[in-house]
C-alpha cells in the first residue's frame, strides 16, 4: 500500500465533513459547488483510507483519526499469512543429538515436532536442547517426544490470525516462534513458521514505508 | 508521544501553505485575519510535527509529508538507549557448563565475555553453547573463551545509534541480540544489550500508539 496523500478536494471534504457531519453525499456536493458524481472518487478513498465512516439513510461522518491512529489501526489488521516462514519439522522418535544436527543444517531456532500421521505433537527451541545436552544421558539415545514441549501446552496459530496477537504471545509467554497451523480431523498440521526474526523484519519494513 | 490531531485553524494553516509556500508567518496572519502572536502555537506545533518547515527569511513551506511517512521519519529517529535491556556479561575463564547454567538462570538467549578489566571479548549465543554442547570435550572443563564468537567479530552498538540499524544488523547477520558498548580506553565496556525481543516489544507498542 502507499501513504496517503490527500487532494485539495479531499482535505475540503474531510473539513466538511468535520464541522457538519453526518452529512450526505448530497449536502456536501452542494457546498462545493459540484455535482454527486463527480465527489464519489474522493468520497471513496476517504472512506477507504478510513478518514470517513459512510452510514445508509445517515450519511457521512469523521472518524476522528488522524494518520497516526490509522496506521496503529492497520497494523492490528496485519495476518500471520503474509509474515510467516516456513516450518522445519521432524518425528517425535528423531533423537536429541539428530534435533541438533537438524537445527544447525537448517539454521532454525525452534523445530516442529510430529508423529505419524504429521500431526503436531510437540515444539523443541534451542533452549530444550541445550537443557537436554547438559544432562547426564547420551544424546543419540534419547528420543525428542522425552524432552520436548508437548500438546496441549503448545501456544499456536493460524494463518488468519492477527500478527500483533502473536507478537504479544511471543513476548509474554517467552518464546521465539509459534507454528502456524492447520485443523484437521486428526489434530493440528503444521503449515508454517511465525518468529521474532519476522517480527523485526516487520518493523524494518515500517520504517522503510513498505507496510502500510 | 502523542497522536498528531490537527485543529481547525492548523488544518487551514496547512492549506494555506500547501498552496502559497513558501510564505511567511506574517502572511498567513493576514490571510485569516489574525495576528502573527496568536498564530504562534499553531506554528510551533506543525512545525515540531513535521508538516510544516521554517527557513529563515523565506518563511514556511509544506514538507509534502503525511502522517504515514512522518511515522516512518520518526521510527527511523528511535535510539537504541530508549529500548535496551539490562545485560548479562560472564568472565572469559568461566566454563560453557557454567555459562549455560547462567543462561537459564537469567534466562537470557546471549551472554557476554568479558576480560578482568571488564572488557568485552567474546559473545556466546544459545547456538554457540548447543554447538559445543554436542562435541566431545566435557563442558565443564572447557573455558568459554575456546568456543565464543571473539572480537573483532563482533556486530556492537552504542547507545545513540538508531534502532532501526540494529535491527538490520540483527536481520543481516542472523543473531538474536547486539551488546550495546561504551567506549573506554581499554576496549568496550557492555552497558546494555539489545535484542529480538525489544524489537518485537517496539511493534507491539506501536499498534498500540505508545510510542509515536
Amino acid at each position: 500500500m502507499s501513504t496517503i496523500e490527500l487532494n485539495k478536494r479531499q482535505e475540503q471534504i474531510l473539513q466538511i465533513v468535520k464541522e457538519n457531519g453526518p452529512i450526505t453525499g448530497e449536502h456536501i456536493a452542494d457546498r462545493l459547488n459540484l455535482t454527486r458524481a463527480t465527489l464519489r472518487p474522493d468520497l471513496a478513498i476517504l472512506t477507504m483510507s478510513g478518514f470517513l465512516e459512510a452510514r445508509p439513510r445517515v450519511g457521512y461522518f469523521f472518524t476522528g483519526k488522524t494518520g497516526t491512529q490509522l496506521l496503529a489501526d492497520k497494523l492490528k489488521k496485519l495476518q500471520v499469512k503474509d509474515f510467516q516462514s516456513i516450518p522445519v519439522v521432524i518425528h517425535e522418535n528423531v533423537s536429541v543429538y539428530d534435533a541438533i544436527c537438524t537445527m544447525f543444517l537448517e539454521d532454525v531456532g525452534t523445530l516442529f515436532v510430529v508423529d505419524d500421521h504429521s500431526i503436531l505433537t510437540g515444539v523443541l527451541s534451542r533452549k530444550d536442547l541445550l537443557r537436554a545436552s547438559i544432562g547426564k544421558q547420551e544424546l543419540p539415545s534419547i528420543p525428542v517426544h522425552i524432552i520436548m514441549t508437548r500438546m496441549p501446552n503448545i501456544t499456536v496459530c493460524r494463518k488468519e490470525d492477527f500478527i500483533m496477537d502473536v507478537a504479544k504471545h511471543l513476548i509474554e509467554k517467552q518464546i521465539d516462534a509459534l507454528p502456524v497451523i492447520k485443523d484437521t480431523d486428526k489434530g493440528f498440521e503444521v503449515v508454517g513458521r511465525i518468529t521474532k526474526t519476522n517480527m523485526t523484519k516487520l518493523l524494518v519494513s515500517l520504517s522503510e514505508n513498505e507496510i502500510i
